[in-house]
């Protein structure tokens, strides 16, 4: 009995209906991941991983154009070093993968599987650390990491995902502090011009920092559901973990000094952000900058007359301009089919190329983003094509800020809050006294927490948005993933 | 108290000395490599790390030019998985790192880390394919492995490594077979145009074979110490693991079928063979098209005339010409200092630019390779440089090239083994009767292996070289690391 063909279009459930739903339909249905057999733990295909691969090639590049380099420190971390810093230890202790055993021999110290590697590299700086001379240490790793979680949800919360971890350490506090913000700045570009998605940047309130961290500033982008994205943080970290783990360097008045530390990580959360901001009911909405496939071409009655020559020449010009395109001439398919699975995959562009379009000197256009379709002349092709994926790059940032711009609110009070999370869920912009205990009660009341602390600051009131007593920080609230 | 500065020439153990010490040496006073606080395992310094961006650059576009993707599955694979191919539990259980608890939570099922992927591959494999138009399935990933070892050295063999594990699944057999032979010569290329490691092609014998395939085929090259290393592995493994997994698809004739798999991997070992292929007592030699750092710029008397001027214009020239060019401008350190340093660090071309220099409108140049020191004109140096660099680059292969032919030696007999081996340590060309005794017998009485039975074969004689019966495979045997 033979297999059944894979089924075009499937089906993907409506947003409005049920957003969780739609998320999963459109990350599985275009083969970006898939569940493995490990509970929380995810396999990530080939389309899906091209994306990675298009974040890691930008961010490896500005990371070196600001003088870093990579390394690798082990997969493994000893029990013992994960403790010696407190507050570090206990926010991972709980959720590490440990191993404790070699091959049929119990070791000696459990291991854990690095959830991140502040510990393990802090070690290896102290034994390598002796002179100012030596300082900016400006290290970076492409790896993955494991945190085991509860509950998951493919590439958003995963109990492994890829990632990338700056490890940096410097003479000065301020040098550090330059960092901190120079890297949170990258990721606000990434984000801005690779993927279109608008990013607020700010500092995490202390219950939301690092576990280790003396200030955490992020990234935080808004989904088409209102949820807030944490896409990418940026530690601060002072001398915590330069004097739990004894990191020490001759200053320049010969005496010994710590350094001061930052650390700063994105991961393949971003592919969860990417499709949440951008992608519709028909399935991803790639920009063009992250697309793996920019391009799609479609011959129609490519048996007649010489459509496959011209297609040919067409895809040859488009390639040759450095356009990442595809030429779909696989013969067991239709056109429609063919459209169905390059909208359905994102593709921001499509070239519908058949006998009428040849006898007119033009070609046939389909823009993913606004699901036009429009006639070209055939003529400069390539210089047109370039345009429009340039146009639909910037206007898909241009809608999502529109719609952030559109869902962000600003409440004055509890009941404020409330009514624009229900009414309108987003961001609410207010006033916040600093006070731990009244983050703690908007979270309970809401299920909203505060975002950040935004560098760009307006004064909305003099009042905190639950106590009412003084308040000097705006800060961004939201329901977050 | 302040630290001690570090101190160059570090003291390297000459290799006729102490193969071993000297190799430790080369890796760790180069910066290259570091012991971890997690024994067996190896920190990755950025200047090791450069060179395995390099080896990655090279064989990723490789592997994408002959149309594979890469992909990402998980680091921890299920015990049970792991059991399915009989053969393949067999071979890797004694030296797996066992997950058994995430967070404080004992787990119902015990993880092991990847020690390699066929196995969650093959599950998702089974999930996904359905039809003979899906093949060939074309996929790779980078990631780490964990094999829990005994005994470790950095590179060469530590209980994690970085590499790269294609996974492939064919219609046919002869594909699948094609598909072996295509990534094999693949490695050969890499190792032979960017290595400059000249290796023998050829089948593993069944006892050295991947644990669950049916062919085994590698690349092995001989060291400075007259021991080969295996460089890189591709399996054709049939259809063992398709059977054992249930991955069937719809065949041509409307029924099911069980594709045909490869797999195929290179890891961060090959760092160690580079090592112990070219460099020499005085550090690191690279050949420049692995170096990280091609030509190092080291200026004369700086604070005089013009020379800064001249240097900056000679960097840019070059760096223009796309030569990763370094200009050594720290005020802290002398010129012979610096020369040393370069030196040990392998940089294949050094320039040594002072007022008397500039003033008879030259540079002095110094080659790695062979310790030359000459003087070339200004004009046109970029050029000069470039040519150079091949020359290095090519006169580095045919250097090792002759190391290997003239450690290689032919025998009839095990006495003539024997006294090859402690003669002339290296490679020993010999006729074998197929049968596993003889191959122990070897092992045992001269610690030797089959490396490979090599594509080129010759037909050296019609006996055994152990057992003195009827033979008619040639093989290279070696000790090996």
């Amino acid at each position: 009995m033979a297999k059944k063909e894979k089924q075009f279009v499937e089906e993907i459930t409506p947003m409005e209906v049920d957003f969780a739903r739609w998320y999963t339909d459109v990350i599985t249905k275009t083969d970006l991941v898939d569940y493995s057999p490990v509970k929380g733990f995810m396999v990530i295909k080939p389309y899906g991983y091209a994306l990675w691969e298009g974040i890691q090639e930008y961010a490896d590049k500005r990371f070196k154009e600001t003088g870093h380099k990579n390394c690798y420190f082990p997969l493994l971390i000893p029990e013992s070093l994960l403790k010696k810093e407190e507050e570090h230890v206990e926010g991972f202790a709980p959720e590490v993968a440990w191993v404790t055993h070699g091959g049929s021999e119990e070791l000696g110290e459990r291991l854990c599987v690095r959830p991140t590697s502040e510990t393990i590299i802090c070690s290896m700086y102290a034994k390598w650390l002796n002179s100012y001379r030596d300082l900016p240490y400006l290290y970076n790793q492409w790896c993955s990491v494991v945190r085991w979680e509860k509950s998951t949800r493919p590439f958003l919360r995963t109990s492994e995902f890829l990632w990338q971890e700056g490890h940096t350490l410097h003479e000065t506090y301020e040098e550090a502090n330059e960092e901190t913000l120079q890297m949170l700045g990258i990721y606000k570009e990434l984000c801005e011009e690779l993927l279109a998605i608008p990013v607020v940047c700010g500092r995490k309130s202390d219950k939301e920092k690092f576990a280790g961290a003396e200030a955490t500033y992020t990234i935080e982008a808004l989904m088409h559901d209102g949820k807030a994205l944490q896409s990418g943080t940026s530690h601060f970290l002072g001398q915590h973990f330069t004097k739990a783990f004894e990191i020490q360097f001759t200053d320049r008045e010969g005496g010994l000094s710590y350094p001061y530390h930052t650390s700063w990580g994105i991961s393949t959360r971003l592919i969860g952000g990417l499709i949440m901001v951008h992608s519709d009911n028909r399935g991803l909405v790639l920009p063009p900058r992250i697309a793996p496939i920019q391009v799609a071409i479609v011959p129609i009655a490519s048996h007649k007359g010489n459509v496959m020559e011209v297609v040919e020449g067409i895809y040859s010009d488009i390639k040759a301009a450095g356009i990442k395109v595809e030429l779909d001439d696989r013969a067991n398919y239709s056109p429609g089919w063919k459209f169905n699975e390059w909208e359905m995959k994102g593709v921001p562009v499509r070239l519908e190329i058949g006998p009428r379009d040849i006898e007119n000197g033009q070609v046939t256009i389909f823009r993913r983003d606004t699901l036009e379709k429009t006639q070209v002349p055939m003529e400069n092709l390539a210089k047109t094509v370039e345009d429009l994926l340039e146009d639909i790059q910037k206007s898909l940032f241009e809608k999502a800020l529109k719609m952030r711009e559109e869902k962000t609110s600003v409440a004055f009070d509890m009941d404020g809050l409330k009514k624009s999370l229900s009414e309108n869920p987003g961001f609410v912009k207010a006033m916040w006294c600093g006070d731990q205990e009244c983050e703690l009660k908007i979270k309970e009341e809401t299920g909203a927490t505060i975002r950040c602390m935004p560098f760009e600051q307006e004064n909305l009131s003099d009042k905190c948005i639950c106590c009412g007593k003084k308040a000097e920080k705006m800060v961004y609230l939201a329901k977050a993933y």
